[in-house]
């Protein structure tokens, strides 16, 4: 055992690619940018964006990261080896990999020689001359070269010197990285160490960066991924809350702290460390399926404990009742009874904001407990922060009610016929602002968009600032999902004013309550930031005691 | 590493103890007498069947067993060793557990000194005296005893000599199982195999026989089981689905095709493993949580395949693509339907429903044209696989329309006041049913439980198999998310009839429109299946030309 510590391990998400063959699951463009910018903010080194070419979706991004870069991660385009028979600079699949403009390429390629026959039907040998050449090209265009060795471990195998041969050819043309695939998760986890011992035999004078990928088939990726560091391997690629084909990638929710709090590697910092847990639920979030409770490390229950004794020895000396602190991964202990933990969360959570918060203010405590109110009606807040800006600002004292719900109406019909038609909802919304009682109605061709503009149409005489803002993105999600239709239903909505995004939260047993309540606090929070934009010290304290902002005469209150 | 293999690994199920642990999971007597009676079909040699005495659920469920036996699992009764400074005689704790009348016990014991001296309040050999006596008093009684060492990894790292003497102790009094538990589940499975080792040579001229028990606290439940075997353990305890406390316990879903398929060990029988996925499932019914889709080897999504040219390579050749065949355990291979679906996607897919069709067929051509044309739409089949077989059902002529959509109206008030009220949505609907037309109403508290009650209102009177299925889930997501709540919706609603489950689909650019369609498809769908119990031959060839069946007068068209 290789017990080499301390010593950095690199990180290599595949969310955005990968993760994106999980069935049921589909990104926009801008679902892709937000998880990459998340997976920058944790530290991650290498983040796979996808295949430019191979849909439109993948070329977007790509545009769209030239003109808003992240912060340090290095977002790599992936890709397999060139087309048998043609050269590499003539493979007009090359073209659009080098036009997503970055540093670092990722290319696929067969070690199994059986794929070689049977999947491309070309000969051994011009499956390393497709190696050698699409290395070699993309590095004369100025990249760094990512080699995946496809099937690495089933091709190894059966035909050794032909898997070594794929390799050898990748170092000698220059690839900076060699990463052995299980690309069908059937490897156990004393064959990865051992076949990894040999490839490392096998290059005994070159200075081989190795890496692995698993998959998640045999309920093994993690502990084949870290059987693989542990013997010489330095790069691990993986998905967040292993996303992925069939049964799933390597879950980097479990690897990163296995490798950096079990086995002491380094891979993020331990600042980044503890936005684990919360960007794997944001992570969730956005992909819009349910976050694991019972996921290790970051989920609900990962840190739960019940009964009475229990607790107690658990409250005297966690660690005999804990694997790890939960804190260094963002997560935290939750004592089933009462759960005395989240205080010192919200602290972090203000801080973010820009709201400095002392622990012994009432107000903290207020926070929590409407927290934990809302998150046991269903609210979740890990993705919707504005909505979680607006309550902490309310238990301040910092949240001006800009209007009054009064209540509202929709109607659909369908009745004439079976297609839809433009605008077949209507939508009435009764709010109080300024004092006035407004009524407003609106259509729409749904009735969500309907409620939309017909409370635009109540406030934007009093708010025309609402003009510059629009709604773009709307998610539901049902909770209790085994009562079916009458389950109770969150709605996130994204909204946008060109410059910021944010996102709010509703829920309801009416999907279209839910979405109101969504798109109401949508509104608010963009008044906010509008205001902000006026006043920049907003965030800091917004609506300070005996100080008049442009929006502070109204005197509603909710 | 040993290679004794083809022997018998023998498995122990906790599911109706450690299992039911799981935060949310409860079970009724009914449920553990059929989750036992499942896994004894299985082949489970040992069933620990709960704690007689901590509950009287627990106590009923052994009296139930001594009525009707299982056919060849031993059920064992779980207790901890007796208290400190009484004898096990004496001890009222140990009463229901002679009284439960089981062959076998398992008695768990203090490994971790600390945990004696913290825990226990008492002294390191009043601990051992405890584990003696208990195991040697339950002998006296004509029992076979299972020891487990509770903290094992944690309290042999900190203190091995202690550690060592408890096993000891256990040895001597009696036990014929001594089993190495990772409580908190914070071991690696390189540190498993070592302590196993020194375990194994802490008592080298013992008849010993050792078992382990994993939690997945760090995502390596099933990988330390494992390495434990390898290691030489011959018993592996762990839960279906791996259901248990915080993160679970080792999967046994996962454990014995590993072992048995893997490894070469045997567990159960091949015929006996033919019925893994099925009784994955039928657990996850019991229990009534939803199945994991993505799980190792038992997941509906373990042996799925997307793409054109790569599923034909895998119809050519499985295991170059897959690392078992899904038969074995009783799964199956699944072609995911998607926007890259080919030709030959469609094909075997169509064989899957029992539709055998040719290449040559138009009415292939023809399924092709309308899936790309639904799919540009915003549908996916991916998940709603009710409605893909519904489309081709069409395409072939074989679809039966059993009612005719003619039109539909939703109301929803909230304007007497901002907190939803109970039945706030009216909804109408209007369908031909068998020549005649039905309008039907009804209430909701949201707008489409309201749909989903008048639909079945309208149609119950025709279509009485309706009451027998249900709605279970109901996903929601926006298509082109750039223009907010205008945005088109995608429905996907899960419906079930106790037996089967199915997923139909719906979209539209009103979120209500799209819900009432993947509505209609799952009844449809549902009395579709109800006909097929009926007629087991429907599946070949629901509605074939010239033959009446029960569900064939109506002759309505879509």
């Amino acid at each position: 055992m290789n017990s080499d510590r301390s010593e950095k391990i690199w990180i290599y998400d595949t969310t955005l690619r990968d993760g994106a063959q999980r069935e049921g699951l589909s990104l926009s463009i801008e679902d892709k940018l937000r998880i990459a910018k998340q997976l920058d903010k944790l530290g991650v080194p290498f983040i796979e964006g996808g295949w430019p070419g191979a849909n439109p979706k993948d070329v977007q991004f790509f545009w769209q990261l030239q003109e808003e870069p992240l912060q340090q991660a290095e977002v790599t385009a992936f890709c397999s080896t060139r087309r048998p028979g043609i050269l590499a600079a003539q493979d007009p699949m090359l073209q659009p990999i080098l036009a997503a403009g970055t540093r670092w390429v990722t290319i696929f390629g067969k070690s199994w020689d059986l794929h070689v026959i049977e999947g491309l039907k070309t000969t051994l040998a011009e499956n390393l001359a497709m190696i050698a050449d699409t290395i070699a090209y993309l590095i004369s265009q100025g990249r760094q070269v990512i080699y995946d060795a496809e099937h690495w471990f089933d091709g190894y195998k059966r035909n050794p010197e032909y898997a070594l041969k794929t390799l050898e050819t990748a170092i000698a043309s220059g690839a900076q990285w060699i990463v052995l695939c299980d690309t069908n998760g059937g490897t156990l986890p004393h064959e990865v160490s051992q076949i990894v011992a040999e490839v490392r035999q096998a290059f005994p004078n070159s200075d081989l960066k190795l890496g692995i990928h698993t998959h998640n088939d045999s309920d093994l990726a993690v502990a084949n991924a870290l059987a693989a560091v542990i013997a010489g391997v330095k790069m691990v690629q993986g998905t967040m809350n292993g996303y992925g084909e069939r049964c799933g990638n390597a879950n980097l929710c479990s690897v990163i702290p296995n490798l950096q709090l079990k086995l002491g590697y380094s891979c993020i910092t331990d600042t980044q460390l503890t936005e684990l847990t919360q960007t794997s639920r944001f992570v969730s979030e956005v992909v819009n399926l349910a976050p694991d409770d019972h996921a290790p490390f970051v989920g609900r229950s990962a840190f739960a404990h019940k009964g009475g004794i229990h607790v107690s020895a658990v409250e005297r000396n966690p660690l005999t009742y804990e694997h790890l602190e939960p804190e260094l991964i963002g997560n935290q202990r939750r004592i089933v009874i009462s759960d005395q933990a989240g205080l010192s969360n919200i602290l972090v959570k203000a801080r973010t904001f820009g709201i400095n918060l002392d622990k012994k203010d009432p107000a903290c405590r207020q926070i929590l407990d409407k927290l934990k109110e809302l998150e046991h009606e269903g609210y979740q807040f890990e993705a919707a922060e504005a909505s979680f800006e607006l309550l902490m600002r309310e238990a301040l004292g910092k949240r001006q009610e800009l209007f009054e719900l009064k209540g509202w109406s929709v109607h659909c019909d369908m009745l004439a016929g079976t297609t839809m038609q433009y605008k077949n909802s209507l939508a009435t919304v009764k709010v109080a602002v300024k004092g006035q009682d407004i009524l407003a109605a609106a259509e729409g061709n749904g009735p969500v968009s309907a409620l939309d503009a017909a409370l635009r149409e109540a406030l934007i005489n009093f708010y025309p600032a609402i003009s510059h803002f629009h709604l773009t993105d709307y998610k539901v999600r049902i909770l209790d999902s085994g009562v079916g239709t009458s389950a109770k239903t969150r709605v996130l909505v994204e909204s946008s004013n060109s410059y910021e995004r944010w996102t709010t939260v509703g829920v309801s047993g009416n999907i279209l309550e839910a979405s109101y309540l969504a798109v109401v606090e949508a509104i608010e929070y963009g008044l906010l930031m509008h205001s902000c934009s006026i006043n920049p010290d907003c965030m800091e304290n917004l609506y300070p005691k005996g100080v008049t902002t442009s929006l502070d005469q109204s005197g509603v209150k909710r």
